[in-house]
């Protein structure tokens, strides 16, 4: 089955650095035991704790959108499929608060000659995850807490591209390599309410997103499954055939 | 690429009701926000801990064995390919003590034809699953604590069998519809430091294991990537040709 293909994980690790909203909590793992046991074999274990949004992790509907799907509900055939990468790193590269536009969407589908197909998981590669986990180049500020928000910096999806995405193509999710969906500037978090209102899973803090081609790949996403969450880790990985 | 195809969740979900080690911390899900805003759009989160090893959970190596591989080290070639299953319901079926054999892993060879092909995810199917999450069925006693973990009663996979398939197979990982690959009466974890001693993943409390075939179908288990993790929340989603 996958003979002739190339897995890239598109997931950061879960540690100290994970890079969190400022105003979440942070990962933190406590030991357990990790040593010799008496009665002669290794052990190691632990526990943690975690906010459901930080790191790579999925929005599930129900994050900005009443009554919508928790992560426990969202379909696993949303979760896994053919998907689309979206190259706008050139106008972000220099630009943290840079939107992916309408344009950006339509300037792939002439690129490629088709629009995104319908089922697809579109992925919005901005270069951003090179900052990761330097919170200061990443989230736009080193600093936690309430009075941080105004001062993050991160390129999102426009709203207006959000609902372009909703009105004229049948995606079945998007994922970027920024800390949300939304740029860091947003305040009414328009494009979450957009797409989560319609039941779109959402993908956040991707990473390696350079090694993938502009199409012609398989997404599989796996999130913890916690009944009624809200969000929850996820586990990205990409298969594209040599 | 998954058109005619169908996907078949093979986890349990996380709440209240999840099952966990007898001594181990259980999951605990905490409300941050869950309504309307005041800036007009509904917002859901929530923090959670847990123990690392409960639930629909994998077994890095280094669980049982020293200096192997953690979590965010198992290389996703482990944990996503071409699986088989070995149905020993029938045996386990009124035997909670029930250890899978050397002779069942034969006898899946010789009705199959085959060896069990090199590379393959091996799924041991006990139909205990049928139990979860009644602790007093499914682990063997509804008592936590130290004092619990001899009145444990759940099938595993024989000492013998898993040394078998260390010298004469080459698996890529293992998993099971029970709570440890050790039975519940096991005091030594004896299959469980050969197995991670050789790096082979275990994946345990599976379900739904009764819906697959034989063989002929492709796994994909992607844990969260926990840094360091001796073990992870696992989604397990199995792929079946039509």
């Amino acid at each position: 089955m996958a003979q002739e293909s190339i897995l890239y994980d598109l997931s950061h690790s879960y540690s100290d650095e994970t890079v969190y909203w400022v105003t979440a909590r942070q990962f933190e793992l406590d030991t357990v035991f990790a040593g010799d046991t008496d009665k002669g074999y290794y052990y190691s274990a632990y526990d943690f704790t975690t906010a459901e949004h930080g790191g790579t992790h999925l929005d599930a509907p129900i994050h900005f959108a009443k009554g919508k799907q928790a992560v426990d509900e969202v379909p696993l055939e949303k979760l896994i499929g053919p998907a689309i990468k979206i190259d706008v790193s050139k106008k972000a590269w220099d630009n943290p608060d840079y939107l992916v536009s309408v344009d950006d969407l339509v300037s792939w589908e002439s690129d490629q000659g088709t629009p995104i197909p319908e089922g697809s998981i579109v992925l919005l590669y901005t270069a951003h995850s090179r900052h990761y986990p330097d919170a200061l180049k990443y989230l736009g500020t080193d600093q936690r807490g309430d009075d941080a928000i105004a001062l993050l910096h991160f390129p999102g999806l426009s709203p207006e591209a959000a609902q372009w995405l909703v009105d004229n193509r049948k995606i079945n999710a998007i994922g970027l390599d920024t800390p949300s969906i939304d740029y860091g500037q947003s305040s009414l978090f328009e494009s979450h309410v957009i797409l989560l209102g319609e039941n779109i899973p959402v993908f956040e803090n991707l990473t390696n997103l350079q090694d993938l081609p502009a199409s012609g790949f398989e997404i599989m996403a796996l999130p913890m499954k916690i009944e009624g969450g809200s969000g929850a880790p996820l586990r990205v990985v990409a298969r594209v055939s040599e």
